[in-house]
Parts: structure tokens; sequence; C-alpha cells
């Protein structure tokens, strides 16, 4: 089993579990949010502009920490410099 | 064991994987903010096409959590660098 | 124990994983969804419709993650590219 | 330890696991629907017809989801395509 | 250890494990639902065939889910395909 | 160690497991039914016939879950296919 | 490490753990059941004999669950069949 | 490492795992019913016989489960049939 | 690794985890039983000598279960039949 | 690596682990009966008395629990029967 | 495997693990934040902006946590010391 | 490894552990303790003395768990018996 | 593996740990603290200010702790002195 | 690998993890206490300074845990009598 191959597993495997593992909080996160901001409407309706805005406002801050995560990940399957250095490594071995 | 099995078996794994644990987070979440929204409807039928409206933007946005560890597991079957690279160098190494 | 044994095992492994840790999230999100509705059709009998319309929209949206993995699942089974490459690989070298 | 060992093995074990890990999220997620069905029942008497209508597609439902996981341990069983390759390639080795 | 021997180890454990796991949804899902029905039972005491029904129903779709794990360890033990093959590749090695 | 000691330990082991986590889920949810219906009783004295039969009914069918468990343990104790193969399999190598 | 030592190790673990983990269940089962009884009779001291034979019934019937875990775990201890066996092939070897 | 050794080792973890896991269940089954009781009496002091003749019933009920685990932990101690009969095998192998 | 030292460092272990797992059931039974004898006290002074009895008893009674931890934990370090056995046994055999 | 370093290992990693566990439980115990002691006495100011005793005496009762898992990490590092045993075993061998 | 490959294996799952756990804590508390934020807009709408400037400077606070996870993933990734290093050293051992 | 390395790995790794587990446990405690004592002054502020004494108390009696913690953490580090022995040992060998 | 390429790839795992699980307490505990803030500001708005300060200094006591992680993190890879004594060791050995 | 690599390797894991776990009761403790003084000081804004005082000490208290494990974590990393006496056994043996 080689470094390259090692590698390519181990990225495979964490960009998998940082995305889906990054996943749960949020969505939990968000259900709660949007589920409050529903009942608030009901109640007061004629806020219902100002909870949009403040309910938009924390979702995206939110989604945020599942953007770090699918950046992460994205990083580890397209512009990962670990593998970039091992291959250019196993060409200069192989060279 | 060959670098290409190893590849191959930690991407199925991480796929599968990956989409499983992304569903829990999500499908939770979706399910309070849907069960808040029957509730507010039932309580102010009124407002039901406001409520319906964040209700579906909510859903998105935490959908989106989802759909990223979906298009995580696609990539990592079907348009895997590291797999292709590793084709690419067993290819180099019979050719 | 060959790569090809490795493959058919993982695969094996995580399709069976990936739909049963996948149905748990939607199950219990749609038992939430539709205990909610269920309430809030007995406390507002007339606005059944529109909360039976909420409700089938919000199941079908949560789902679609259950759905998600069943298809990751399937794919794994049916067509696996993995699987694919290495029985080529294997007839290829064997031919 | 042969290959087709190793397939029976894994197949049999996760032909286990997916279906009893799958009985958990709709065995609760039922139970919730039902329990709130019956309460929702002796709430509004009037309604009954509307609500066990509702309770049973949202049994539907989420029963699907563990009917999919019922159908993959029966292909896992008794139409394993990788344990038919394995069983033609050893019925191949040994011709 | 050979390869019957791992098979029925699998097996046996499988069958355990798929029919204990199997047993902990539905036996709390069971006993919400049926909690909930004799609470609503005793506030409705005049809907009590209506609750009644549904009940059983609710129940009934519930033990499905235990039933499938019973069945799916019914057939490891005693209509095992694997343990089939591998007897008579035992037989055919022997003979 | 011969295949005849791992099917016992496996049997032994998996017995003693499927029939002590199998007591989990049905002690809880008969806990909760029970409970319940003594609640139901005090509040409604004058349902109590209607109200135990209910119950009665229910513990036994989750009792059914446990039952299934019982039956599977004793099954790999007294009646195990897999044991009698694996002694009349020695009784054979050793005739 | 002959098969006899390992059968008796595992015998004494599984006998140890049944019984262990067969107790949690049933001991917060019939601890709920007896508090909700307590309550019942303080609301309505006028039922207690009709509450405290309900909730005998359902603590025999809570209990047997523990039950069986005692009866295997005593099985496994003092009436083991692979032991038995084990020690009746350990004889015939050594006679 | 001989049986002797291993015997005794599983003996004396068992014994213990299975004292304090068969305590937990218990003791909190034990508090929820004190608990209530003591609830109980302060709400209708007229009952407090009653009560507390159920109470204890209750307790001797739950605490026999625990009283299991410490007859097992005894029984693996201090007469433990696996032990005898290792110590006499290895007298008779030392005789 | 002599017999000895195993069974030295198993007894130790053990004797550490039973008296550490076994407090945390009881300490947390009798911190809800006292907790709501003070609230119940509170609610109702004037059955303070009742309710200091009835909750007395139950400390009893729930402090048994951690008794028989440090009980067992106890004759693991100084009266373990176990060690002492395989300390004669090593006096035999060096004696 | 010699017994005598397997005993002090295990007995240092057990001291530290029954103290640090057995922590948890009473601490958490202790917070929940001063909770409810101050929530008592807030309520009832003319039963502070009463309320304290009874605070204290619950406090000690549940702290006792504590004591015995210091009290056997006591033992362990401080008047470690084994270990003085090994000690002793050491000190002839190399006497 | 070398040490060049260890540590590009570890700094790449550290990465993933960082952002990804670090995700779930302030997702959750920025979800509970925002969910009270709107709870108290409908209810004091008057107070809004007051509430919307307590909300925001409270999840730029939580956010902090996820960021200092982000720093470090990117720290580890683009900017690892010891990759540095070992690079280095494996420059000068292959100079 | 030499003993002398691993009674100083086990005794590193057991004082973190016992001193961050240990702190979880009364942390909770102590927050839940002092919430209350603030809930109960705003409650009857008349009685804040009273409150904040029985608050000190039961802190200081939760406190404890957390110091014999501590404690033994120290004895670990700086009073570690065994690791004393193991020194003088290894002296003695090189003297 | 060399000694330096261990203590890299464990002051980057812990790096990455300490900082990722050290966020998840200060988040909650922060979420939770800042959503009773706005509950609270909505209901008194007139002591808004007072409110806002008790609020900011409970945020960075709790932040405090997280801060701890953060620097423990920075010292694991910026200042470590175990790795800045293994990087001299090394040189020297090379020297 | 050398006993210094070792016990340098578990000192920066055990620092890192004291450290982190450590925050994580504190934090949430620290949080509970906060919420309820802002939801006191809104519910009696009279007796603020009251609470003030008294939230202030309880944060020290449950601080002062963390503030243990941040002790240990930084002796751990900069006054480690292990390594310091490894250091001096190693610079020994060099000489």
């Amino acid at each position: 089993m080689t470094d390259l191959g090692i590698i390519a597993a181990i990225s495979i495997l964490t960009a998998g579990l940082t995305v889906s593992f990054g996943a749960i909080g949020p969505a939990l996160g968000e259900g709660r949010a949007a589920s409050q901001a529903l009942s608030a409407i009901a109640q007061q309706p004629d806020a219902a502009s100002t909870l949009s805005r403040t309910l938009f406002v924390s979702l995206a801050m939110i989604e945020s920490t599942a953007i770090y995560c699918f950046v992460v990940a994205m990083i580890l399957i397209f512009a990962n410099p670990f593998w970039n250095a091992a291959v250019e490594a196993a060409a200069a071995a192989g060279g």
C-alpha cells in the first residue's frame, strides 16, 4: 500500500464524513429556527416581514457552518495540497 | 490488496455512509419544521399562504444540506478524481 | 482475498447500512409531521384540505432523503462502477 | 477463507442488520403517528373518518422506509449479484 | 476454520441480533400507541370501539416490522441459501 | 480451535444477547402501557373493564416481540441446526 | 486454549451479561408502572383495589421478561448442552 | 495462559460487571417509584398506609432484578461449576 | 505474563469499574427521591414525619444496590477465591 | 513487560477511572436534590430548618457512593494487596 | 509508509473532523438563539431592534467557536508547520 | 518499551482523563443548583440569605467530588507510588 | 515510523480534536444563555441594559472555556515543547 | 519507538483531551446558570444586584472545574515530571 493510496483513501473518507456529519447540526438548528418562525408568524401575523427577515439572516448564519464543511470537503477532493505533493513526489521518483 | 482495490472499497463505503448519515439531520429538521407549520396553519388559517411560503423556503434551506451529501456521494461514485488517477497510474504501469 | 471479493463485500455491507440508517431519520421525521397533522385536523377540521396538502408536500420532501439512500444502495448493488471496472480488470488479467 | 465464504458471511450479516435497524425508525414513527391519531379521534370523534384516512396514508408512507430495508435484505439473500458472480467464477475456476 | 464454520457462526449471530434489535422499536412504538389508546378511551368512552379498531390496525402495522425481522431470522436459521450452497460444495469436495 | 467450539461459543453468546436485548424494549413498552392504564382507570373508573381488556390485548401484543427473542434463543440452545450439522460432520470425520 | 476453556469462558460471560442487561428494562418499566399506580391511588383512593390488581398483573407481565433472562443464564451455567457435549468429547478423547 | 487463568479472569470480570450494570436499572426504577410515592403521600395523606404498602411491594418487585444479578455474581465467584470442573481437570492432569 | 498477573490485573480493574458504575444509578435514584421528598415536605409540612420515614426507607433500599457493588469490589480485592487458588498453585509449583 | 509493570499500570488507570466515573452520578444527584431544596425553601420559608435537615441527610447519603469510589481508588494506590504480593514475589525471585 | 504519508493522512483526517464536529455545537446553539429571538419578536414587536441587535451579537459570539475550528482546519491544510518540517527533512535526506 | 515508560504514559493519560471526566458531573450539578437558587431568590427575595447559605453548602458538597478527582490526578502526577517504586527498581538494576 | 513523525501526527490530531470538541459545550451554553436573554428582554424591555450587561459577562465567561481549548491547540501547533525537543534531538543525532 | 516518543505523544494527546472534555461540562453548567439569572432579573429587576452577585459566585465555582483541567493540561505540557525524568534518563544513557 503506497503513500498515494493512503492519501487518496483518507481524503475520500474524510470528505464524506465531513459533509455528512457537518449536515446534522445545521439541519437540526435550521429546523428549530424555522419551526419557531412559523409559530411566531401564526401568533403575530402583522410582524411577518420582520420575522421573515430575521429568520433568513439566522438561516444564513447557521447554513454557513454547513458551507464550511462543504468547502473543506471540496478542497479535499479537488484541491488537496497533500495529494498534489504526493503525486509530484511519485512522478519525481518515477521520472 | 492493490491501491485500486482500497480506493474503490473506501469510495463505496464513504458514498453510502455520507448519504445515509446526511439524511438523518435534514429528515428530522424538516419533520420538525413541517410539524410546526401544520400546527401554525391550524391555529391561524388566514395566514396559510404566508406560512406555506416560509415553510417551503425553510425546507429548501434544510434540504440543501442533504443535497450537499448526495452530491458528494455521487462525485465519489461517478467522478472520483482519486480513482481516475489510480486507474491511469495502473494503466501506465501495465502499459 | 482478491480485490473482487473485497469490493463485493464492501458493496453489500454499504448497501445494507445505507438503506437501514437512511430509514431512521425519515421515519421519525414523517412520524412527527403526520402526528402533528392529525392533531391539527382534530383541532381545525375546516382546514383539513389545506393541512393534508401541506402534509403530503412535506412527507414527499422528507421521503426524498430516504429515496436518496435507496438510490445509492441500488446503484451499489446493480450499477456499481467500481465492481464493473474490477470485473473487467479480472477478465483482462485472465484473458 | 475463500471469496465465496466472505461474500456469504457479509451478505448474511448485512441482511440481518439492514432489516433490524431498518425496523427501529418506522416502528417508532408509526407508534407516534398512531398514538396521536387515537388522541385526535378521542378529541374530535366527528372527524374520525378524515383522521383515519390521513393516518393510513401516513403509515403507508412511513412503512415504505421499512419496506425498502426488507427489499434490500431479500435481494441480498435471494438475488445477490455479487454472490452469483462469485459462484460462476468459482465454477469456472473449478470447471 | 472452514467456510462452513464461518457461515454457521455468522448465521447464528445475525439471527439473534436481528430478532433482538428488531424487537426494540416495535415494542416501544406499540407501548406508545397502546398507552395513548388507553388514555383516549378514558377520555371519550363512547368512541371506544372506533379507538380499539384504530389501535388494532396500528398495532398490526407496527408489529409488521418485528415480523420482518423474525422472518429474516427464521430464514437465516432454517432456509439459508448460503449454508445450503456451502454444504453442497463441501459434499462435492468430499464426494 | 475447532469449528464445533466456534459454533458452540457463538450460539451461547447469541442466545444470551438475544434474550437480554430483546427484554429491554418490551419491558419499557409494557411499563408505559401499564402506567397509562392505571392513570386511565383512576380517571374513569367506570370504564375499568374496557381499559383492562385493551391493556391485556396490548400487553400480549408487546410481549410477543419478547417471545420471538426467547424462542430464537431456545432454538439456538436446544435445536440448533448448525450445531447438529457440525456434530454429524465431526462424527463422520471421526467415524 | 482448548475448546472446553472457550466454552466455559463464553458461558460465564454470557450468563452475567444476560442477567444484568436483562435487568435494566424490567426495572425501569416496573418503576414507571409502580410510580403511576401510586399517583393513581392518591388521585382516586376508592379504586385502590382495582388499581392494585391491575398493577400486580402488569408487574408480573413485565417481570416475565427478566425471568426469561434469568432462566437463560441459569441454563447456561447449570444445564449447558454445549458444555456437556464438550465434556463428553474431551472424556472420549482422553478415554 | 492456561485455561484456569482464563476462566478465573472471565469470572471476576463478569461478576463485577453483572452486579454493577444490574444496579443501574433497579436504582433508577426504585428512585422513580419512591419519588412518586412521596409526592402521592403529600397529596393524599389519608391514604398513606395504602401507598406505603403498594410502594414496598413495588420496591421488592424491582429489587428482585437486582438480586438476580447479585445471585449470579455470587454463584460466579463462590460456586462456579466451570471453575470446579477446570480445577478438577487440572488436578487430574497433575495427579 | 503469568496467570497470577492476569488475575491481579483483572481483579483490580473489575473492582474499580464495579464500584464506580455501581455508584451512578443509586446516586441518581437517591437524588430523585430526595428532591421529591423536599418538594413534598414544602407542599405538606404537616406530613413531614411520614415523608421522612418513607424517604429513609426508600434511600436504604436504593443504597442497597450500591452496597452490593461495594461488597463485590471488596471481595474481589481482599477475599478473591481465584487469587487464593492461583497463589496456592504458584506456591505448589515453586515448592 | 513484567507482571509488576502491568499491575502498576492497571492500578493507576483503574484508580483514576473509578474516582472520575464515580463523581458523575453523585454530582448530578446532589445537584438535583440541592436545586429542589432551594425551590422548596423559596416556596415554604417557614419549613426551612426541616428542609435543610432533610437535604443534608440526603446529600450525605448520596455522597456516600462517591466516597466508596474514593476509598477504592485510595486502596488501589496506597494499599493494593496485589501490588504488595507482586513486589514480594519479585523480591523473592531476586533475593 | 513514510513519515510524510502519515502526516498528510492525519492532517487531512483532522481537518475534516475538526470542521465537521465543530459545526454541530454552533449550529445547534445558533438555532436555539434564533428560534428564541423569533419568539421574542412575535411577543414584543416594539423591542424588535433591541432584540435583533442582541441576537446578532450572540450569533457572532457563537459563530466564533465555529470559526476557531475553520481556522485550525485551514492551518492544517495550507500552513501546517509539521508538514513543512517533514517536507524539508525529506528534501534534505534526498538532497 | 520499558516498564518505566508504560507507567509514565498511563499516569499521564489517567491524570488527564480523571480531571476532565470528573469535571463534567460537578459542573452540570452546580449549574443546576445555582440556576435554581437564582430562580428561588427572584421568587422569594426575603429569604435570600437562607438561600445563599444553602446554595454555598450544596456547592461545596458537589465541588467535593471534583476535588476528589483533582487530588487523585495530582497524586498520580507528583506522588505516584508505583512510579517511585519503578524508578527505584530501575536505579537498583542499573546500580 | 520515527519519533518525529509520531509526535507530529499526534499534535495535529490533538489540535483538531481539542478545538472541535471544545466548541460544542460553549456553543450550546452560549446559545442557551442568549436565547434566555432574548426572552427576558421581550418580557421586561425596561431592564434591557442590565440584561445585556449580564449576558455579555456570562458569554465572556463561557467563551473562556472555548478559548482555553483554542490556546492549547495553538500551543500544540506553533509552540509545542515536545516537538522542539524532538527536532533538537534529531538534529543532534544527525549532527 | 522510544520511551521519550511515547511519553511526548501521550502528553500531547492527554493535554488536548483534558482541556476539551473539561470544557463541555462547565460551559453547559454556566450556560444554564446564566440563562436562569437572566430570567430571574427579568422577573424581579429590584433584586438584580443580589442576583448578579450570586451568579458571579456560582460562575466562579463552576469555572473552577474548567480551570482544574486547564492547569493539568498546562502541567502536562510545560512541567511534566515524567518527561523530565525521561529526558534525564536519555541524557544519562547517552552521556
